[in-house]
């Protein structure tokens, strides 16, 4: 009887939870959360709550291994994370190593926490059968995470993939943007801010408090067309995005989570049409290529367990 | 003793060559080429010489299995050409079936050219050790090949790789355009036919007859500025293109090979530039990231030795 520790390394909260191992899926005995403050507190800090937790889900048993779903980039093979951009002065945490020592000789796995939402969906959610499999989350930012032969793909030196960081030129400014500059939730408010100062429109939104994300996606929801065209940018965006995903890896199927997709076709719609228009052949789209992840928030915690449980061997 | 029949259908000549397997080598026995033709005769010519060629090259014995490279999108799986823009009319041609029936019960396998390469270079090339290797070519179009865990990663149709159709928006006309129609050697021609016609400037181009990518290539290496800034923009937008796939695969090495990668630093050094200024984090560039290909005009060649070899599993 395999029991496995998930951890969730958030900007905001951090999660823990207890897996048992049941014959192909995961059981969840026990499972825990706090908020992380990793925005502000110290390192040592934060990962003092991570074993806080950890501990607090854990019972008077032997764990078999641990997982750990933290931001990018990070490095699986030395469990070290690189550099944060949700969590500042992350750069060069060993964090394996850290709270291996927390819990003496067990093995302990760190992962890119998209990557291990792509497991998590391609094992238990949108995924199931599908090979290749690309998971993509968009809400503050844009992550994601790629499934060949039954196997996270993260390349070299465990890297791969930052769909986020697929780089386009901007026609309006001729500048360098990320995707995830361009069609994720920060983004939207963003765009919707820049146009505002620049344009003569109506919308909801300038008498609006704070325009984020969040209140674009409310605006357009009501009928807002400022907000509307501001959403449908960020989805034709992303679907430039998707485009290049498909001829480059050529996926049976795409999952896509994160707050963002709940705009649903608002933010989805402007996406499809721009992977019909520019597809190099219809044999790239079959018609259940695009789906919305099932997993939700959960997605990390659960791709954490699945991945300490195959990398630690516990078939 | 394994023999392989391996024939390569380019759109300007057909190739064939009959290898012996040789412990992880293949040694090369007999070859031959012919024009093909195959932009202007009709398929069932050029099928006609396929056969002849392959028929020369066969002597008095059994052949174990026959690879074939061409253009694609195709399907590898069903053997069928579903489209070449570089042969007109070839839509849809099950070439695995005909060639198949030309050599009764040899198992024949078809696979994308700079698949192929991809394999070979990974093989026998630039690639070795490698992995994820990516491949690149350059020439009239781009293509490539990502190999992964020793294997082609051709998706889930075997379409995939196709980096020459990653998608940017110019910003000059805010248009969609592929990558090869920005970076390659035909799209280094139209771009410096286009830009000779909007600005006035002096180049040894304006007196030059035909404007390709060959004759903007040689003007640059005799020092002609004009010349040097359109391959030096072709650089940059395939330095772009370099981005987006060291993100998505964070592969240990990339090969380039093709016409226009011996251009050398003039085409290469504004690409590198590029990667160095967008990489997310230096761990995805290992100083041995770029490196020239090795096999030059027969990568195909021996990659649709090796691909039959592996797929007919006669190790």
């Amino acid at each position: 009887m395999a029991l496995i520790l998930a951890i969730d390394l958030g900007g905001t909260r951090i999660r823990a939870a207890v897996f048992e191992r049941e014959n192909d899926s995961l059981l969840l005995l026990r499972r825990a959360e706090t908020l992380s403050r990793a925005r502000v507190d110290s390192v040592e800090a934060v990962i003092t709550r991570i074993t806080e937790i950890a501990r607090e889900v854990v019972a008077d048993e032997a764990i078999d291994a641990i997982g750990i779903a933290a931001p990018g980039p990070l490095d699986p093979r030395s469990g070290v994370i690189l550099r944060a951009d949700t969590l500042p002065g992350w750069d060069g945490v060993p964090l394996v190593q850290t709270i291996g020592e927390a819990f003496a000789s067990v093995p302990t796995y760190l992962q890119n926490d998209a990557n291990l939402a792509a497991l998590a969906e391609y094992s238990l959610g949108a995924g199931k059968g599908a090979d290749p499999f690309l998971y993509l989350t968009v809400s503050t930012g844009i992550g994601g995470g790629v499934i060949h032969d039954g196997k996270l793909f993260d390349g070299d030196k465990g890297l791969a993939a930052e769909p986020g960081h697929i780089r386009f030129i901007h026609p309006n400014d001729g500048k360098v943007y990320r995707l995830e500059e361009l069609a994720s939730g920060s983004a939207i408010g963003a765009w919707a801010k820049r146009r505002l100062a620049q344009e003569t429109t109506r919308s909801l939104l300038i008498t609006a408090g704070e325009i984020d994300g969040q209140t674009v996606g409310w605006a357009a929801q009501a009928g807002d067309t400022f907000a509307l065209s501001v959403i449908q940018e960020a989805g034709e965006w992303f679907g430039l995005g998707l485009v290049n995903l498909i001829h480059l890896f050529n996926p049976q199927r795409i999952a896509i989570g994160g707050g963002v997709s709940q705009l649903g076709d608002l933010f989805l719609n402007p996406a499809r049409q721009v992977v019909e228009r520019y597809i190099l052949h219809p044999q790239f789209h079959p018609p259940d290529l695009l789906q919305i992840a099932a997993l939700g928030d959960d997605a990390g915690l659960y791709g954490a367990a699945l991945y300490a449980r195959q990398q630690a061997n516990l078939t």
